[in-house]
């Protein structure tokens, strides 16, 4: 284990492999705890890494319109970037012990904050052009993204945590019953 | 710690007092996982405790329409029950932190979805009288008991884990604006 921590942080950010992630994550909390203190910048390093995965994911670019840009957030944040040898529910259960213990941690806390603020600001910036374009409804931009990521985090957790399986198909329902349809502007209406 | 964990055993369930429950879970994650092991019994007793006390700040009974008790609903959940000496971000936080490693504990996984299922149950039964006496929409009763409690989730983790104080705000906002609305019956509609 304090090789694999050692190799993280001579490897250093950009060149960390998947398969160390994995093998770091993967380890239960005990390895989590033990790596806590004093150990922000491996998990800054990793925390990066990983946000620049999922980011890479999603569709972007003039010829994707806003509901298909949307959707494709959607659908990586439920089921995680398509790289090789990543565990993306590993990764997941990770982040959520990483979370719950996060208070008492500041600049984890003050990390898992910044993560969040820019991956609910593509999320912002897609449902504004979205409205800009005349695709969605004239919808307050962040309290969708809020609603959006709230459904996606309580069935990843639920998931995870509660080997709940119907939870991500549940979170897709809510999504696809409740919450986009407010933004989605229908042909016959408005 | 030995001798508030032995209390609270010798106490038994019927006699925690909420000052125990709240020195014993107010004491970070250290007390936490040094108790997980072999502990089922003291978790189980102070979760069904508890879950009987947020049970108990619910308006019921046929004089209180649904919708009023839906929004007693969602207040217990976001605010607590009113219980003396009893500090709910202080429990939030530590359920929390149970659930994030109870993929460890499938005694404690088995726990928290009882008391999940039990606390959604009242929710959809709730609904499902509201549908019944005509004040809300034929919705599907379930779903949006999960879009429901996935809004309170994210929130309630959201402000304990991440210090977010806009968290409560922002989840109570969701729920007004997009959710509850598809439930209700507007006069002027349907």
């Amino acid at each position: 284990m304090q090789a694999t921590a050692r190799a993280l942080c001579e490897h250093g950010y950009s060149r960390l492999r998947v398969r160390d992630i994995d093998e770091y994550f993967g380890k239960s909390r005990q390895l989590i705890n033990h790596y806590y203190d004093g150990k922000d910048d491996l998990i800054e390093a990793v925390l990066k890494y990983l946000l620049e995965e999922y980011e890479r994911g999603i569709a972007v670019g003039d010829d994707v319109d806003p509901e298909q840009q949307l959707h494709s957030y959607i659908q990586e944040f439920f089921y995680g970037p398509d790289i090789e040898d990543f565990d993306h529910w590993a990764f997941v259960t990770a982040l959520i012990e990483l979370r719950s213990q996060a208070h008492h941690y500041p600049r984890h806390q003050e990390l898992l904050m910044e993560n969040y603020l820019h991956l609910r600001g593509i999320l912002v910036a897609i449902i504004e052009t979205g409205i800009q374009e005349g695709d969605f409804r004239e919808v307050d931009a962040d309290m969708f993204a809020n609603a959006i990521l709230a459904v996606i985090s309580t069935s990843r957790m639920r998931k995870v945590c509660l080997d709940d399986d119907e939870a991500v198909e549940n979170g897709r329902q809510i999504l696809d019953a409740i919450i986009l349809p407010q933004l989605f502007r229908e042909p016959d209406r408005d």
